[in-house]
């Protein structure tokens, strides 16, 4: 059994990736919406919350655990918790985003509390200090892509303006960093040009798993389980939506 | 000395109403950015938050305590806590705006958790049930005011958009029914239309609480704190800001 932690229902486009790349596991995924969003919060606060759900994902056996938030996976960069091996989604990212780039020059978008972390900056230069690499923070993306406008002018409008600085960089990648963000991909192909790649932190992070070969367990009728720290009919809306095609086993509030 | 709550900046507003009224009061201001922002929350989660709070206010000794913010307003109904006065900032607003409104057609603006719980036109029917009272839900206009867009042209896109079905309505007064708003009162005032009333919540508290003559120690030299459960610089730069003209003493985290 694989968990999976997000602050709220961002975590659940990796999650989607997760599931069609590990058929025959079980999945747990906790959101934790009574704290939502973690990214205009401070990693003093953001580690304080993450310590509970990762405590409980450990009491439940899982044998991974993936931080499917950007914010979080830049406060929880130890690759173990307690003994079980721990993706977050930057390093996978920035190293797909590294191996993609033609021109080294690479674009990352996300929230305040990712971009004021710098994490994918310094894990690409760990990399290669050769890259460039250009930081912007879009606090408005999330609360537009909660709000549901996906495929909106408005929303094209604002991401027009966080843009503009990163296509004046002339960046050829750009590392959506923030998992909310899939769910603008339209949006942002569109103003960033088609020759920009895109890159998606779920993949990368099927990857790097099958690479540790952490997965012992399988179960063919895989169960899937979905909490809520602070559970309501929008989280339950926006889950079965961004899920679709994969039956969720189990979705309720979860306290902690 | 009065206590005053919210989930983050937005209640500030309303705290420099009761400044300028009450020049001889002592204030604390807890603002709990940890838990921001309520207004997509559930009632259980914020009266959890809220109740550490208002015990917390309690052990201070404050005479009054003013929830500032309408998502927490909405839910702390009851006239007092543990003997303290309690203002909410729904029951002055709603009667400010019954006596402002001529043709009796209100509209009212705010998050999606105060909206649902219908606060405003419970409270409104109370005093005469032949009000038309149209409640909408604008989530977006918190996280725009705290990214700072308050004078924007994007801003006013989508407060024109929001507001479009209470226009429709042909309301003769709208209240804000959110602490941020008086932030957008330009943008929100342009697109209604000059002829429509706007009501703020700030000044009616203060008449109330005039009204139940609750305070009785004065200081000449009033001390002004500000804590947040969640301190950052935004926090702080945002609080400055917003409370110009006005001598902060302490401005500090608080843990609860």
């Amino acid at each position: 059994m694989i968990g999976v932690f997000d602050s709220g229902i961002g975590g659940l486009t990796v999650l989607k990736s997760l599931l069609a790349h590990f058929p025959k596991q079980d999945f747990v995924y906790i959101g934790d919406s009574a704290h939502l969003p973690y990214g205009n919060k401070t990693p003093e606060a953001i580690r304080n919350y993450g310590e509970k759900i990762l405590n409980h994902l450990k009491n439940l056996q899982v044998e991974a655990i993936v931080i499917a938030c950007n914010s979080a996976s830049s406060v929880f960069t130890e690759k173990t918790w307690q003994g079980i091996p721990l993706f977050n989604v930057i390093d996978p990212g920035a190293k797909t985003a590294f191996e993609s780039s033609s021109g080294k020059r690479i674009g990352v978008i996300g929230t305040r509390a990712t971009v004021n972390s710098q994490a994918y900056t310094k894990k690409i230069h760990q990399i290669s200090s050769e890259v460039f690499v250009f930081e912007q923070a879009c606090p408005l993306l999330v609360p537009l892509t909660e709000e549901g406008w996906t495929d909106d002018p408005v929303t094209n409008l604002i991401v027009y303006r966080y843009l503009q600085p990163v296509i004046q960089q002339n960046v050829d990648t750009l590392i959506l960093g923030c998992t909310h963000y899939p769910l603008l991909r339209t949006s942002i192909q569109k103003v960033m040009g088609q020759s920009v790649a895109l890159i998606e932190s779920g993949n990368a992070i099927c990857k790097a798993i099958d690479e540790t070969a952490c997965l012992k367990s399988e179960n063919p009728n895989r169960n899937l389980q979905i909490f809520s720290t602070d559970f309501s009919e929008h989280f339950q809306v926006m889950a079965t939506r961004i899920l679709n095609g994969f039956e969720i086993q189990k979705i309720a509030e979860i306290e902690l």
